[in-house]
């Protein structure tokens, strides 16, 4: 293998596989990527056995060939590198070295046989459609915050990307749970998408996803099967198994009947939640809000080091409520509210708050309440 | 007490004040710091025992007094109140709570009495000068990479400050060295600091003594004993115990002989550095430097990742030499060069080399080389 690349295409592309290459693994191959030229193009895949992203970034490709090298090292040096550098890539194919050149600078980088590098089986795919890189960033972006951590609840540890029936047709929507918030968001479905299975798309696949999301302009390729999602740019395909396990009926979670409504300016909201829980310990950030009307007074009580009271003008019109809830999960919700105010449904102090942003159903979120 | 004061002056003071109070401590009353109102000040004061940061700013006080509060609690939520925002201390000395107002928010804060705050006993300084504050920057932001973290060698986890002859008279000098490298920095000797005694001021002092010299215009005045550093401008001053230890004779350390000068571009060199050293296992980050005529190349081997070279076109007209060095020893040294060119003077590949900016005599480095 010999071939010329722009610095600033590898470290693209050596940016998106040392996100997929865990740090600490056990198998030697899954710290390397496998680069692959042939023809004008030269292609870099890396995994870690659960997903798997494959780049392809032309090239000046003098001798075809394939090897492995280490995604750390690579993408290191490639970074340290000057901007605007040419770098070289050359492999006999005999000595076990990947040669890197750039400028005055020159690497020789251990590595290892391409045969042994596990390529991902291919699937048949029952679902594709293609989505604006917006519309996947907002059903990601603003249902991740909720995804548990709790690894024996290992389906909730992942996005549940399904199409559902909601008022005025189906959606495809995504949903994310750790039992004490949760986050529903819908977007209009995209031509072809109806017959998509529901799949519980990984934490970290979310993560790798958003960097395929950050151009506006980008038309997204969505395959999904019941085991594997795959989501394709014309250069960039990252495809990951999904969590086998069944989602929770999320629909029983959401309530329906809460009547009490309260609407605040989310920024000032979330602000003014941030300021009161400074003087709680670290454990039980509870705030407690106490409504009345058109008045929200905000309060923290820790025995130890003292407590805070902020008062908010809002608008609420029904009658006083004292309800608490954990000083986190307020200002995480509050910070996925774009418009300007935050909408909150109450029922009582012991039953599940419903927000919104303002009146607009596509985002929906469901926060339990905490004794205080 | 009863005092108003401007947000972002008393973030300014309480900054200050949490960088000297300890996060752990066992001592309760030291988690604190001593709030004290009177006249048309406000001075607040935090010790960890061996530093005391005291801090007078001007405040309406309604109702003199003083009480102490905890230090970061203070801070954070000083820093999460809006910009611009008044705030008012309250304190009726009976309840055991400091209340803190600002605009809708309201705190209660957990106090202890005043009387078990420990206030530093003043001295009597030997010597007092004023120095501007750019050329304690100068001296200090150059040395304080050098100091040491070994504990056992207690007399080198500081910045030893003393008056020294040198070429061409006296000299305002400050030394630090971990056994490795040492940097040895000179400015004029300020009016007045002749009889100034060498102290080796303590690694966390260096730290927040920075945070005085922040303004170009600012007169520091210094006061030196044989046991004590003060460091003050008309509103903060800084005071901290210095390490009780003789400075080991470094000028034995600093080779007289060497005569074999490379001139290279400083910031090219720390980055040829960078890239090469990538390529190494964490632990031993050898880099070698081969000279030849007007020629550097910088070159690793790692026998388990691979190996890296790289090239520079440097002034050198001795003999032949390699030379290994610890490549984060070299980057520190290198990013300490103001100017464009940093001096290297070496002897042979076993001896103490020492790096200076261009020509100047002003700051000088030494390191030792390692086995490559």
């Amino acid at each position: 293998m010999k071939v010329s690349i722009e610095r600033s295409a590898l470290l693209k592309a050596m940016g998106r596989a040392q996100g997929v290459v865990e740090r600490r693994t056990t198998i030697p191959i899954l710290s390397n990527v496998l680069i692959e030229a042939e023809g004008a193009e030269i292609a870099f895949r890396a995994t870690d056995l659960d997903i798997e992203v494959l780049d392809r970034t032309p090239a000046v490709v003098e001798r075809a060939g394939a090897t492995t090298v280490g995604a750390h090292t690579l993408h290191e040096i490639v970074r340290k590198l000057p901007d605007g550098a040419m770098v070289e890539l050359q492999d006999d194919g005999t000595a076990g070295r990947l040669e890197v050149r750039a400028g005055r600078s020159q690497f020789s980088l251990a590595t290892l046989p391409k045969e042994d590098f596990p390529v991902m089986a291919s699937s048949e795919y029952s679902c594709t459609f293609t989505c604006p890189a917006p519309v996947l960033r907002r059903l990601f972006d603003k249902a991740k915050f909720a995804i548990s951590t709790e690894e024996t609840r290992y389906y909730l540890n992942g996005v549940y990307m399904h199409v559902a029936e909601a008022d005025g047709g189906r959606r495809l929507r995504c949903v994310a749970t750790d039992g004490h918030r949760l986050a529903r968001i819908d977007a209009e479905v995209p031509p072809g998408a109806e017959a998509a299975p529901g799949v519980i798309v990984p934490r970290k696949t979310v993560g790798e996803l958003r960097k395929l999301l950050d151009d506006d302009e980008a038309e997204i390729t969505v395959s999904v099967s019941e085991t594997k999602i795959r989501f394709a740019t014309p250069e960039v395909s990252l495809t990951s198994k999904v969590i086998d396990g069944s989602f929770p009926d999320y629909t029983r979670v959401i309530p329906q009947g809460n009547t009490k409504r309260l609407e605040v300016d989310a920024a000032e909201f979330a602000q003014a939640v941030d300021r009161v829980s400074t003087v709680s310990s670290e454990k039980s950030r509870a705030v407690k809000l106490s409504l009345e009307e058109d008045r929200l007074t905000l309060s923290v009580n820790a025995p130890d080091s003292g407590a805070a009271t902020e008062e908010l003008a809002v608008a609420y019109a029904d009658e006083p409520l004292d309800i608490g809830f954990n000083a986190k999960y307020l200002q995480e919700i509050a910070s996925q509210i774009d418009r300007e105010n935050a909408v909150f449904m109450f029922n009582s102090m012991n039953d599940p708050t419903l927000v919104r942003e303002g009146d607009d159903e596509s985002a929906v979120y469901v926060v339990m309440p905490m004794r205080v």
